[in-house]
């Protein structure tokens, strides 16, 4: 795990989680998925301390996850809405609801539906070569600087 | 977002990331993936703090994803398994790495190779319904509440 920008390190994992590798930045991803944009909405939802949401909020901008638009000039009032790199982050946040539906299920639990089928989504992450789920096959890593 | 253990909230992905939801969590699963299952071995991959280290194994512990396991005696030393619940959670990873890859890649990279074909994974999470890629199908939310 490194936090320098001139030496980000190889792995593809902590690539991604230094740009949004915490739980309030995963859940303001999925509350503006869900329609809730704008900064009061946000901290409604969260309960989080206004500090920390402008801090994450900061951090997704600049990691270019959200992008900051002013929908009222007077008074000046900000909503948040996703990039392209944003909504590609949406498919891994619902295999986390699916690993989160099975290992910390209980209750009725919040789903998305497919529309056209009226269907609970079921998210698996296959390899798009294979076709198989991740996990079904076996694999190796290969290291760059071992190459 | 709660951590209220009996009010735990009905969204899936905030269940998951209850479980899981820090930088150094989803490392530390990566690095017992990779084989490096000793707390030294992990406290030098990842070049964290002992006591942070610590709390985050018996968190990982505490949550189901990983089980300690004595393997000396004398003297007493431990290693870190991953749990049907930790493997589980693998997929994840390789989705973040693709992100990754993507969203915040440049230079040589870690890739998991598919034994087999001998070809990169390229990880990408559909609904095993459709087998379409989440994100590309219109989806709406089902609120347990609302029902």
């Amino acid at each position: 795990m490194t936090d320098d920008k001139n030496n980000p390190g190889t792995c593809p994992v902590d690539r991604g989680l230094m740009r949004v590798g915490d739980r309030w930045s995963m859940l303001v991803l999925r509350d503006i998925e869900r329609g809730l944009t704008r900064y009061e909405q946000l901290r409604a939802s969260l309960g989080i301390a206004p500090n920390i949401l402008a801090r994450r909020l900061s951090a997704l901008v600049g990691a270019g996850l959200i992008a900051k638009r002013r929908y009222s000039q007077r008074p000046p009032r900000d909503e948040y809405l996703l990039t392209d790199a944003g909504r590609d982050f949406l498919p891994i946040l619902a295999a986390i609801g699916a690993w989160g539906s099975k290992h910390n299920g209980g209750g009725a639990l919040t789903r998305q539906i497919d529309i056209a089928t009226g269907e609970p989504v079921r998210p698996v992450v296959i390899d798009a070569n294979s076709g198989a789920p991740i996990g079904t096959r076996p694999l190796r890593f290969d290291y760059p600087d071992q190459a």
